[in-house]
């Protein structure tokens, strides 16, 4: 099974592609726009470009983080439109989205809800056997991400779940 | 020239479009999703819908209220990624965008930026005269869009924009 972590932005938006259980990393980095740019070709640029990786890399489920907006709510609707997008292509794609809030994602990943980032990055190293943490910082997430959705669709919880549905 | 407004929104987008300069009404309605099927499937279905329908009346531009997330973010985000998907399908049919404040809107349509809901879709009726305001007020909300978008499009300083970009 190959799961698509992505962590959205209309400026970066991380992708990674793990293969589970054998947490195998198939593909990791970022999707960028330029700030410079319209809102809509930004947003049409990375449709364009995960779609292709999608088409490439083939895989079954996506996971993505759910989002919670603080104080600076408006700052945040890029993002929220970006998330958009990233649902728009899982659907183009048939692909099962599984959302996580960045707490279940730290805990899948390190044990901790509370984690570091930096400890998140590091057990991202470590389990998919890298040579180096991923960079920048959202191709490192999206691993993550990757990751606890893998965790969640291996469950029993999930896998009845879809039968079910 | 046909103006295409939106009231973006996950569970109802409304739309409408106008031709300008004569003010006549093309077609106004609006695109709905359940809230029981899954995000990215309803977000599918306003991108397939919403693209359709810009095939059939082909628009030069489309006229979109800009968002303010106030206190109550989360349950805006749906909003915002319904919203995403409204410019892609603008950058994917090549369509300028106009955003506008809702007080932008109020002010072309009624004169007056703190205008009522009421007030609103009465001079939508008015102005494209309609045998009865629209139904939903997402499809009114859409169509005075359309016609605030419109007039800034005609205005001699959005044409000198155009001309240098």
């Amino acid at each position: 099974m190959i799961v698509l972590g992505i962590d959205p932005g209309s400026a970066i938006c991380g992708y990674g592609f793990v293969e589970h259980p054998a947490l195998k990393p198939l593909a990791v980095g970022v999707i960028t726009t330029s700030p410079n740019a319209r809102m809509q070709d930004r947003l049409l640029k990375i449709h364009t470009e995960l779609a292709a990786l999608i088409a490439a890399y083939r895989p079954q489920i996506m996971g993505l983080e759910k989002l919670f907006f603080g104080k600076n709510a408006t700052t945040a609707i890029p993002v929220a439109q970006a998330r958009g997008i990233v649902l728009l292509c899982a659907a183009q794609s048939n692909l099962d989205v599984i959302e996580l809030s960045p707490n279940e994602v730290k805990q899948a990943v390190t044990g901790y809800g509370h984690a570091e980032k930096e400890q998140v990055i590091y057990m991202v190293t470590k389990l998919l056997k890298l040579a180096a943490p991923p960079k920048p910082d959202d191709a490192a997430d999206a691993l993550a991400i990757a990751l606890a959705a893998g965790y969640q669709a291996d469950s029993p919880a999930y896998r009845n779940f879809e039968a079910l549905s």
